[in-house]
């Protein structure tokens, strides 16, 4: 006997329950995409090597999905949505700027899997390129706000910052470029493992208790967005980088503001830092506090990876929303529309007998035209197994046409929930199906095909 | 100055003007799918090594793309998405059967890249696990004819044969194992090179003329499915094999015919072979004559795949539609409905100047609240390099708020196509831009958000 197959660790199969699910959720995110006007954009999951490596980090460069193909090319497997849409700026010079694109698409990382983390995983990103206006930084914000919103996540904080900012910090206090770096990993780990965690990691690592306090004196700000950019104006306004990622981050505000997202959605939050290595300019990251799950999405400005990857540089900025985060917190606090359910079926048709199978098929077709979700059951297997299946697969309603009713020119509708019957002339048959399932709260998208 | 970036050959970047097609078509493909009861299943694009290889042919095996990875196992990318299906079969025994399931996604193979030839391209298929039914059979063939039809494809031929009849026929012949696959490989290539074609490779290959006669003899059959299915009888019909598979057929044909697929869509031809190692019973191909461009879809029933992969056999039917054919099928034939637009923004909102940004964006979050698709111009430069952005991207209409129109509480509606201008108060906008898309053909999808 054969051994029963398995997927990769860290790879996964969505079986049909799941997969209506995230459906419900990228046909959502599409949706408000394209309402922005992001245009899809479609990349191979192939790339060359060179492509891909160099542009996220040294640790992360180690994560690349790479192997030689049949021509000797080294290549590999994407590892983020915003390299190849850099490649595919370069590549084509004649896409209109500002070019706004969308992707929905899963991206590949030779991770140790373990909980919430796998090596193939779906990214949901928008990005605006060939505009160095806030007003695209504040718009992709904006689209992910209006994302979550529309998911139905009622509370989550978008959490501002920007990277001109944290170098003016750095240059204040006189961190060397490596020290920084060193400084701004510990500090991203924040929320984690709080400012006393945060604190021994940079003591371990040889920083002055004197340095140490001077970071925090000049990160740690409370208020809104407004006293805080006022305070950093103080504090940093002297630093030409300071003063710049400031007034960034004012006009962010600023036009977040004014198309429509309330402040209680969004903060400056100086210790939100980001792990990519491109971002040059304003960076973003949301948040949930229930249930405990880290990031919904981050993403920011990277004006320069464009001219890392080709002849031309063009500025540009993104957010990139985690469909399986996404899906972890809709699944924990119950989210899921009544539309989603586990069987894309509405209705079962029964076969009352071989001889009448030719009823059923016209049944089932009819049905189908009119845009019903309808299966036939393949067989004609006592009425009792034919209900067990559809009780199985969660159908909600049952059609049963037996002679009686054919002589009729009617059919039997049944409610499976319920296990009601009724008698329904043909003619009427859709309406009372629409009505049915309208009472169970799903959505019958009525469409008469061409 | 860096040289510009390139995909890998056979590997394509999708622009959004082709990447709207394309949705477009895997929509409609969605929609159809699911309107049979298929549900959608999700795999991942790396699978063990070992799942993959030994199903499809030698030459097959040969196309996977296969690498090492970190853990050092052997991995491949799918080769297509019927052996996934299998592995999802094997490993959750707790699926209901018969399982139906749809997936649309990329599939890889270290093809020498030609014309119409590429190493990552989507397949869109439809299986059913579970049924031993011939109404299994029939409905994938007519969710495939559906499928078409809704994509507005007037004519195409569905062709059908059957394993059993082409094993009977070696049988009836003589043929050994070997030798039959040398002629079904050949004869496959009936429509490309023809009769004498076909003739001249298999002389080649050794094969006597009387040998060949008989195979053209018993192949060569013309008429509807019943007289040949008629014919077929009188000269196979001492075969268990060739009686099993004309009763299989004659039951796809009668199930078709009562669900209501034309009679003048479907045909049975014995020529048509299809490639693959792993069919057992009726087999289906789809084909246009205009443009010449080869099948359209492809499948048959496999039944015994999924007990190569796992501790259980089960009985199983697909068809699987090439979405990069059907896309070049839709340009050749100019059958893009005219909602496929080359953006997906239906209205840009200008800014007058820049204190008057506040408007704009309230504006524009407003028309997006209703459902229209909407960019606002990121800046406030003059109004001809606004419209001019508007151009060149295509977008239909532009909405514009001067000083004058916001005294009046009132908006300028431009439609791009004709220039025309008209003042319209902005509590009638939605209506007044409704109109003006419906005019063009095309359709607003208006929903409120929650």
């Amino acid at each position: 006997m054969k051994a029963t197959p398995q997927v990769l660790k860290g790879t996964r199969d969505f079986l049909p329950a799941r997969m209506i699910l995230r459906h419900h959720v990228t046909d959502v995110l599409r949706r408000v995409f394209e309402r922005f006007g992001f245009e899809p954009l479609q990349t191979p999951a192939i790339e060359y090597a060179e492509t891909l490596e160099g542009k996220f980090g040294e640790e992360a460069d180690k994560l690349i999905y790479k192997f030689e193909d049949r021509g000797g090319r080294q290549v590999g497997l994407r590892y983020d949505l915003t390299v190849p849409l850099a490649r595919v700026t370069s590549m084509y010079p004649e896409l209109v700027k500002p070019f706004k694109r969308y992707q929905i698409a899963p991206v590949w990382r030779a991770e140790r899997p373990q909980k919430g983390r796998y090596r193939e995983f779906y990214q949901c990103d928008v990005d605006i390129v060939g505009s160095t206006s806030m007003l695209a930084d504040a718009e992709v914000v904006n689209v992910a706000y209006q994302s979550l919103r529309e998911l139905g996540f009622a509370s989550f904080r978008i959490l501002l910052n920007n990277r001109k900012i944290l170098a003016a910090v750095a240059r204040k206090i006189g961190l060397a470029e490596n020290a920084a770096v060193m400084v701004w990993r510990s500090v991203d780990k924040w929320d984690k493992i709080g400012p006393d965690g945060v604190r021994r990691e940079l003591e371990a690592a040889g920083f002055t208790s004197a340095t140490i306090d001077q970071v925090y004196q000049l990160l740690d700000l409370q208020g809104g967005p407004a006293e805080i950019l006022s305070s950093l104006r103080d504090r940093l306004g002297d630093e030409p980088l300071g003063s710049e990622g400031i007034a960034e981050l004012d006009d962010v505000v600023r036009y977040l503001d004014m198309a429509g997202v309330p402040g209680a959605f969004y903060q400056v939050d100086l210790h939100m830092v980001r792990g990519l290595d491109y971002y040059t300019g304003p960076i973003f990251e949301i948040v949930v506090d229930e249930p405990k799950i880290g990031s919904l999405s981050g993403g920011g400005r990277y004006n320069n990876l464009v001219g890392l990857l080709g002849p031309q540089d063009y500025p540009a900025v993104g957010i990139s929303l985690g469909l399986e985060r996404l899906i972890d917190v809709i699944d924990e606090l119950g989210m899921g529309p009544p539309s989603v359910r586990s069987t894309v079926t509405q209705v079962l048709v029964t076969v009352f007998e071989p001889n009448l199978l030719g009823v059923s098929l016209d049944l089932a077709t009819s049905l189908r035209t009119t845009g019903v979700n309808t299966e036939v059951y393949f067989g004609s297997e006592k009425l009792g197994s034919q209900l067990k299946y559809a009780g199985r697969k969660n159908i909600p309603l049952v059609v049963i046409a037996g002679p009686d009713e054919i002589a009729t020119g009617e059919v039997i509708l049944r409610n499976m929930r319920s296990g009601q019957q009724q008698r329904v002339e043909r003619g009427v048959l859709l309406a009372a199906i629409q009505s049915e399932i309208e009472q169970q709260g799903h959505e019958l998208p009525v469409t008469t095909t061409r």
